[in-house]
C-alpha cells in the first residue's frame, strides 16, 4: 500500500486531508504533528487521539521546541530580526521547523508522498513545497485542500458524510502559536483599516503593577531570567513569557508582503520575543562597534525576507548565520527591563564588554585619551573630500 | 575690528563666548541664534536681551523650522529614518540646519571668523566645524569652551569678574528642543543603566482617556491631521504634538556611536515624530512594494548615520533623496492612530493606492488570477537552485 | 477571426509559430520585431518579406534603439553594471525593450493573444510572460515550443509539410546581436569548460596598430566620440561601435544564474558596451565621493540583477533610476582610451569637476589645507571606537 | 636610554630618521624591516647593513608573508576584491600586516616610542597611527618626516652633514613591490590624464606565445598550479608570479579615494593576483547560489574599503572574514586559464560542486524536473505584485 505523510494540526482540513487520502486515494496515511511550543500536552494527545480516530496508520508527535531554537529563533535573536520593523516572524520561521521535521520523517518511513492542508492563497504552501521539493525530490507533494478549491462547507459535508463527528464550528480568530509569538487573524485583519479588539487577543491583560525583570545573556543567547538558569534558551524564553504575557506585550499588527506577490495583514502577540529581542538589541548597542551594528541589521532584515519567504535551505543562510554568531562573542551581560500594562522599557544593561566605559571618556566629558586639537584636525580630514567637492561645485556655477 | 559670528543659545558657555571673545580677544561679536522649533517667541526675546547685556555688536534670530523641515525632516520621514531602531535623531538633524544658518550668516556679515561653544567631548563640535570647513572654508573656527578645556566654575568666576549677573545653577539635566524632539541628559543617562525617573521628563503625562486621531499624507508628506488642512507639514508636524504630547508618548533612551569614537547615551521625548514615522511607514508597507521597502530602509539607515555624523553636505545625500523622494508618489492617504497614555496604535491605513486591494486578491482566499497550480509551478522554480545545491551537497558527502 | 501578436525573428521557432497559430489555432497572425540594434534595413526587410510568405495577417518593424538606450541602456551606464562583474546584460536588458514594445502593439491591435516562441528552458520566457502578465493582464500568453516541448526535427517537419521553404540549416552558434552587445552560445559554452575559438565571434580581429579614442560624456551620457557629436547617445554607441569593433575587444564568457534557477554560460562581445563603460566609471572615480560610488554599486548591482530576472516594471527600478539619474550631474567631461588587439586601455580623464584638483592638495604632497598635526589628530578620533574595543576586549581575556 | 622601534626601508626617508630619533633625540634605535613578499634576500641583508652602518642598536627582518597571506591575502581572495573593480589592495593590504608586525615588535622590547617615516600626504600615516593607537595604546609615535615637513634636499643636507653616504638619486618612479602586487607611481600617475610607458613598469613582457595554466583551490584557496602543490597558498601565488609575470598581466591604474579626503592615482602590476581573483571569482559564479554571489560581493566591497583605510581591526572585518569563510566550503575544484601577452582569459572550471550539473537541466534545453506549465505559474507568480501595482497606478491616472 502506497504510505503518505500528513502534516497534521487536528482541525478541520487535514482532518479532510485524513479521510480523502484514505478512501478516495487509497493512501496508507501516516500523520505528523510537528510542536514548536504552541501545544500543551493534553493538547498533543487530543491530536494523536483524533489523528487515530480518522484512520490513520500511525500519528507521530515531534517536538521541535529546542531544534526550532537551536535552527532559527537563535539567528532571529542575533540579528534583532522585526519584519518591516514589526514582526517578530513568529509563524514564517515556525514552518521552516515543521518542513524539515515532516521531511525527516518521509525519508524515515519511506513514503512515496507527503501531504500539507495549506490552501492556494497564503504562505504556508510555498513554504512547504519548497522544502520538500529541497529536502526530499522526488517525494510527490498532494495538496487536496488548495488543489480541489474546496469550501469550508464542502469538506465539512464530506467529513459528515463519513461519519466524522467534530466541532465545525469555525473559529472567529484563527489562531496560530508557538514558542516565538501567536498570530491572530480575522474579520479586522482582512482589510487594511482595523485593530483587533482587546477580546480577540488570546492572551489578556492580568497584570497592572510594574514588574522589573532583569536578562542574562551570554554570547547572545538567553540563558537566565532573574536569578533563575535554565538548561537550554527555549526554556528561558518560555520562562520569560510567563512573567512577561500577563501584561498583554508585544502586540501589533504586521502588513506584509507575502511570497505570492499580494499584502496581507495579521495581529500577533509576543511578550517574550519583544522583551527579549529589544533587550538583546540594546545589550548590543553596548557592545559593537558602529560597523557591526550595520551590517548586521542589513545582513539580519534579508536573513529574516529570506526566512520568510521560504529560503531557509538557501546556503546563503548559513554563511549570514556565520557571520551573525561570530558578531555573538561580547554580547555578554544584564539587560534591566521594566513590565507595565501593553508595554514595557529597557532601562539599561551592565556587561564586562560595555565599550561605553568610563575609562575612555563619557560622552560630554573630556578625557585625556584626546584632545580639542585632535577633533579639530579630525572634522578638517573628515569632511575634507566634500570641502573639495563643494569648491569644485561653486567654481564651476 | 575683526568680526565673529557666534552661534549663541543664552546658556553659560555661549555667554562666556561673547565676553572672552570681545574682551580677551578684540573681535566684534556677531551673535545669532537658529530656531529649529524649540523656542517661544519670548525666549528668543529674552535671548536676545542677554546677547546685547553681554555686549554683542549686534544678534539675529533666524526662524529655520520651515527650512528645516525642507532640507532634513521630510527626508526622514520618507525613510522612517530611526536611529539604531530607536531614534528619531531630534538634535543630530538640527544641528545640521544650524550649522547651515550660521555658516550663511558668515557670508552675509563677511566675518573672518566663526565661534561655537561646543566641548571637545560630543559630537556637535564635529558638526559644526565640518559644515564651517566645507561652507567657509579660509573663516577661521574659534571654540573658546573647547580650546580652553574650562570648568563650569571656572566659566562662572569669569563672568561675574567681568559684572554679568544671570542665573549659574546647572539644571538637573540638559535639555535640547526643537520641532523633531526634544533630548534629556544627565544622572540615569550618564552611566549604562538606569532610565530618566518621570519628573524628569519635559512633558508630562496630562491625558489618560484614548484619542482617535488621523494623518493625512500626500506623497509622504503630512497635510492633515484629524480635520485641518496646513500650509506647511512643519505646522502639521507642531499641531500634531499639541495632541499627542500630553500623552508622554514617544519616550525612550538612545544608545549611540558619537562621531568622536564613544559611546553615548540620552533619553529622549518626540511624540509627534514618533506617530508620524510610524504612521508613515504603515502606510508604506501597503503601498510600496516588497523592494521599495527594503532598498528604502538600506538607503534611510545610511542616511540617518551620515546625518548624524554631520555628513549633511556630501553630495551621496542628495542622491538618496532623490531615492526617497521618488519612492513617495504613491504613498498618499490616511493612517488611523489611537493615542494612550505614553503609547499608541496604528489601526489602518486607507489610501487609494493601497496594494492590498481585495480585487486583486485577499491572504488566505483563492482568487482568479491564479490557481494553485501556478503556485505549485512557483514553488518548484523558486527553489531550484537550492534544491540542485542540496543534491550536489549530498552527492559529494 | 482572433486576433494574436506574434513576436517575430524569422527563425525556425518563429516561423512554426506563424503557421501553428494559423493553421492549427485559427488565429489572425500579426507579426512583429523590435530591432534593438542588432539588424540591418536590409534584415528587416527580408523577415518581413518571410513573415508575409508564412501567412501573417500583418507584420510591424519597430525600431526600438532609442527607446531602449533611453529606458535602459542609460541607466546601465550611469551604474556600470557588470553582472558578476563580467557582462553587460546585453540580451537581457533587450528582451525588456522587445517585451515592452510588443505588449504595446497589442493594446493597440486590440488582440486577445499574444505569443511568443520561447522555450521552456530559459530565461527569457520568464521575461515575456511577466513583462505581459503586467502590461496586458488578462491577454492570454501562447508559448507553443514551450508546450508542445517539440524538437527541432519535429518543427522542421511540421513546416515542410505545410509547404514552407527557408533555410533549415542550424547554425554552429547562437547569436544575438543588438546595441549594446552580441551574445554567443553553443557547444563550449553549453558546459563549464571551453572558450569560443576564434572563429566562432561574430566580429574578428581586423585591425592591429593601437588607435586613441576619446569620448566625451555629458552628464554621464557619451555625447562625442572624437570629434564627432551625436544626436542621440545610441548613435554615438554604434559610432564607437565601428571603431573598437576590430579590435575583438570585449569578449568573455558570463556564467550566470538563471531566472529558473539553474547555471548557464553564454559568450558575448562587447567592445563599444565595454569601452563606455570602464571610460564612464574612470571619469566617475575622478568626480563623485566615496559614498556616491559605493551606494552606486550596490543599487546598481541590484538594479542589473533585477533587470536581468525581467522585473524591469517594478517601481523600485524608479527609484534607482533617480538615485542614478541624479548622480551624474558632474559626470561630465572627456576620457582618453586607447584601443589596442582584444583589450584597451583607459588612459585618462579631463574634467571640470575633477576632485584630483591640484588645487586641494596631491597625493604624496603636503598641502596647505591641512597639516600633519590634523592628520594625526583624525587617527586617533578615527581609530577611537576600536582602540577601546580592543583595550575592552583584552581586560577581559 | 630611550628606546623607540622604527619600521625602516632604507630609504631617504628613513634612514634620516634613525639618524634623527639617535642624534637629535637622544634615541636608542631598534629599527625593523617587514617583509611582505616584496624583497630578496640579498635586499634584506643589503637594509640590515645600512641599519647599522647608520647607528641602530638593532635591526630586525621579519618575514610576514605567510602571516600576510593567513590574515588579510586569503579574505580578499575569498572577497574578490577589487577596490572601485580595480585594484588588488596591493599596498594597502601589506601596511596592515607591516604595522601590526612593528606593533609586536614594540611589545617585545619595551619600547616606549615608535616612529615611522610617512609623510603627511598620503594614506599610510594614518594606517600606521591608527594601529599603533589601537594595539600599543600609551605608546609615542614619532613621525619626523610628517611633523618637520622636510623637502628632500634638507634630508639629504642633514645626512651628508652627518657623513651618511648613500645613494641619493631619485628614483623617476617611486615603486612598492609585495607579493599582492607592485604599485608604480610618479608622472604621469601625478595628473588625472597620463597612462604609465612601457619601461616604467617594473616587470616586463618577455614571454609571447599563449601558454595554458591550471589553477586548484581548495575551499577557496589557490593550493595547486598545474601540477604542483604548494604546503602553503603564499608559495603557490609566488610560482604563479613566476609563470604569469612574464605576460606583463594585471597592469592597470587605480583611481581611489585616500583616507584623508583627496583623490588619489596609482599605476600597479599584479600579474598572479589578477589571475587568481578572476579565476577564484569564475570558480564561485559556478559553485554558490545567486545570493551567496551577491551578499559576498557587498561585504567584500566594503572589507576592501575598510582594510584601504586601515580599520583591519574593527570586529566587524572578523565578522565578514567569518561570512567569507563560510562561503568557501564548495569552492574547490579546477580553472583554466590561457595566458597571453598583456592579458588572459579564463576558459572554464571543473569542480564537484558545480551547480551547472548537466544532471539538473542545460541551459536552453528542456528538463525533467520541471514543465513549461511550473515556468508559466512562475512567471505569474513572479509578478504578481508588479502587476497589482501597474493595475492600482493605472486605475489612479
Amino acid at each position: 500500500m502506497k504510505k503518505v505523510v500528513l502534516g497534521f494540526s487536528g482541525g478541520l482540513d487535514t482532518s479532510y486531508c485524513v479521510k480523502y487520502l484514505t478512501e478516495e486515494k487509497g493512501y496508507e496515511v501516516h500523520s505528523i504533528i510537528v510542536n514548536t511550543g504552541g501545544f500543551t500536552k493534553e493538547e498533543l494527545e487530543e491530536t494523536e487521539k483524533r489523528a487515530y480516530s480518522l484512520g490513520v496508520k500511525s500519528h507521530k508527535t515531534v517536538d521541535a521546541v529546542k531544534s526550532y531554537y537551536d535552527k532559527v529563533i537563535k539567528y532571529l535573536i542575533f540579528g534583532n530580526v522585526l519584519k518591516n520593523n514589526t514582526y517578530p516572524l513568529s509563524v514564517s520561521a515556525e514552518r521552516m521547523s515543521q518542513a524539515l521535521a515532516i521531511a525527516e520523517y518521509v525519508k524515515e518511513t519511506g513514503a512515496t508522498a507527503v501531504a500539507h492542508g495549506s490552501t492556494g492563497a497564503g504562505n504556508d504552501q510555498v513554504r512547504f513545497d519548497m522544502i520538500f521539493h529541497i529536502m526530499i525530490p522526488g517525494v510527490e507533494i498532494i495538496t487536496p485542500i488548495r488543489d480541489l478549491k474546496l469550501s469550508r462547507e464542502e469538506e465539512i459535508a464530506y467529513l459528515k458524510s463519513k461519519g466524522v463527528a467534530m466541532n465545525f464550528d469555525k473559529a472567529m480568530y484563527s489562531i496560530n502559536k508557538g514558542i516565538w509569538g501567536t498570530s491572530v487573524g480575522g474579520k479586522e485583519t482582512l482589510t487594511s483599516n482595523g485593530f483587533l479588539p482587546e477580546n480577540a487577543w488570546p492572551t489578556q491583560l492580568t497584570k497592572q503593577e510594574a514588574t522589573d525583570v532583569k536578562l542574562v545573556f551570554e554570547k547572545g543567547e538567553l540563558k537566565g531570567v532573574n536569578d533563575q538558569t535554565f538548561d537550554h534558551p527555549s526554556a528561558a524564553i518560555q520562562y520569560l513569557q510567563t512573567i512577561a504575557g500577563p501584561y498583554a506585550i508585544g502586540r501589533d499588527i504586521h502588513v506584509g508582503d507575502t511570497i505570492i506577490g499580494i499584502k496581507g495583514r495579521v495581529g500577533f502577540e509576543a511578550a517574550a520575543p519583544m522583551v527579549i529581542l529589544k533587550s538583546h538589541h540594546a545589550l548590543e548597542k553596548h557592545v559593537l562597534t558602529k560597523w557591526q551594528l550595520s551590517w548586521k541589521d542589513q545582513l539580519a532584515q534579508f536573513y529574516g525576507n529570506w526566512l520568510h519567504e521560504g529560503q531557509i535551505l538557501d546556503p546563503v543562510m548559513r554563511d549570514i548565520e556565520a557571520f551573525l554568531e561570530n558578531t555573538q562573542q561580547h554580547v555578554s551581560g544584564e539587560v534591566f527591563v521594566t513590565l507595565l500594562p501593553y508595554r514595557f522599557q529597557v532601562k539599561g544593561i551592565q556587561s564586562p564588554y560595555d565599550l561605553m566605559s568610563s575609562k575612555f571618556g563619557k560622552y560630554g566629558e573630556m578625557n585625556s585619551g584626546w584632545s580639542g586639537e585632535d577633533v579639530r584636525g579630525f572634522s578638517k580630514i573628515f569632511g575634507n573630500q566634500t570641502m573639495i567637492w563643494h569648491q569644485i561645485a561653486t567654481s564651476n556655477q
